[in-house]
């Protein structure tokens, strides 16, 4: 079994906040996070797919097919975007790193292991990882 | 003469807009940066001096003095913040990586080559860098 | 379970030796890093901790948290430090990356998983990779 | 346990091509790959060992018999080399990233596992990543 | 004035090679670079062009358009290509980094400062930078 | 003319300090750095020289005639070695970022700019830079 990652990168907006909390408690608890005209991030997210490599090309998937999945899936939704507002699953979740995680492995499970085009092998999802900056990223590999 | 240079990075959300244009053309020139929500970037700044090291330090300027300088005259107003909204230069200009270098400048410029301080030798301003991303960059070094 | 990593650099000089070994035997096990005036790297320190995303605040952990544990238990005994000389685990054994990696999982064990503050959460010490250089780390589990 | 891993890196060409299609069949499925005139990559390959730290040295492995091993094992055939032309492992395989991972688990293990140099320890191969760009690459596990 | 800068990366194939010596010769001189089967780079290309800033868009250049015209004039031909046997300005010249940085900038020279497209600005070409490794890199400013 | 670009990285360990000052004086203005044990880095000297390139090679050096000239010159110094203790440059100054990227010129601008090898070409030394992080550089061009 072969794992493949591919990155890719998104420019998004976001903020912490807890409408049930006063403001003073916000800013306690997120600090400049809680600044409610934003602030932003360059992104790094990366997805992993594990399979067989074909006997034939020696793609696991097509990194193209990938690509193309991650871009409708994920940076559609999310690049150039601010979070909090424009994505639903932010409507009522803090867009942390970590459920920025969880949050495009829900995206992506289906589009990668329910796929049936010919790029997408018979690969799995295994792995996503987001990287909020260089020093911090969140990894979700769809397990309790 | 030494050209010391030192790196900051900085979290903030931005967009493009001209008030005096209909949406339609801002949106057609800016894009997707276009979006009144904002989207964000880990910015990079660098911020270089030059000077002669000093006979008995070796230091051109104190690096912890030019860290303490970056963070009081640029960080404390860029990181975490939304630029169009929160930073005066940028309430009637957009924040373009070009226009946020020379707004460093103007605001490191006198904090540097005003400074009586020890740490501050004699060293001069000479350059701004500012990424957007590690792809995109713009540089200003108080020259027309 | 999300598992939520970050970063932090230090800066330490170190050298391999064994006292019970001739200055040849020395040098030719360890070659130039048996120089006892001690070399140096800057370090990278990554500490994954692994749990559930508090509901209200999606954190795992609070990172300002753990940046203050890494700091305090790590980075206060090795930045600016030689290893050999001022860290009582390396006086008796040479601070290899391998070393330095389980060294810093038993500073940060105790911290991470004993924690009762809020920022903790009930999050769990997972791993620890310790870079060299970006072309050398070790990663330790706290497992046999 | 301790995971120790090690960076390489290779210049080499490569094409990916299957004789039983025609040229069309080719151009569809592989894209700018398929042109046989070759391209190329600065690879990075990562090579993992897993292993107990020695007492004396508090080495899992020599890192200097390591590089020894890689360069040996695998650059001296990659790098510099046009993978389709000159590696026989990929005479009849398209050197995608994938295949590469598998082959340099291939020229590795039992250059680490059956090693009985002073330098091996007891360590054993866990892990290959190779690189093809910082932004996709391929990781082996020696697992089914 | 302002100096902006994009970078984008293309992989490449090529060899050293001059037809006037012998094989030895090239060997002696080339070394693994003289292989004929060719060897490829992950190559960065990295535009500077300089200007004033627009006073209402706050742009030197569209960098949309400065993208475009970077894969029009240098990637279309030097991505996924053998160098040597498919760009017409190494059929008879080395492609070193060198001879990269001048051919890119010929190719770029005429469609930056003869541009009459509004995302030119006025902006003019300043610099070439073109990276073979992160190791090794040629710059030009079209100055003898 | 072509500015061309070599990188190479060694480690060294160093502290600041001034014989003529107390030692809290010393420790108030070098902070961490006045620790006499020693602290380290992982240093990237770059060194670019300039010239035209030769019409039939394409180099405006030998890159591996460069690659030894570095290593014979200045890592061969510098590399695993405590710097106050072993280089006599330092013996009565501080080896900061700014003097060692002027140390690094005085050992380098007689190789290159003198020597008479066919590798040398008539490149001459134009610029000196030395990373002591990623976020720390000093750059030296043999001008006052």
């Amino acid at each position: 079994m072969i794992f493949l990652t591919r990155r890719a990168t998104f420019s998004a907006s976001h903020y912490y906040w807890n409408e049930a909390w006063s403001a003073e408690k916000n800013q306690q608890v997120f600090g400049r996070c809680a600044n409610r005209n934003g602030h932003g991030h360059n992104y790094t997210l990366e997805v992993t797919v594990a399979g067989e490599p074909d006997a034939v090309t020696g793609f696991v998937v097509d990194l193209k097919w990938l690509k193309d999945v991650m871009e409708r899936e994920v940076l559609a939704a999310y690049d150039h975007r601010h979070l909090n507002l424009e994505t639903p699953e932010f409507n009522n979740a803090n867009p942390t790193t970590e459920n920025i995680a969880i949050a495009a492995w829900k995206r992506l499970e289906p589009a990668i292991n329910g796929a049936s085009d010919a790029g997408a092998g018979g690969a799995k999802l295994k792995r996503i990882r987001v990287y909020e900056t260089p020093e911090i990223f969140a990894e979700y590999r769809g397990e309790a």
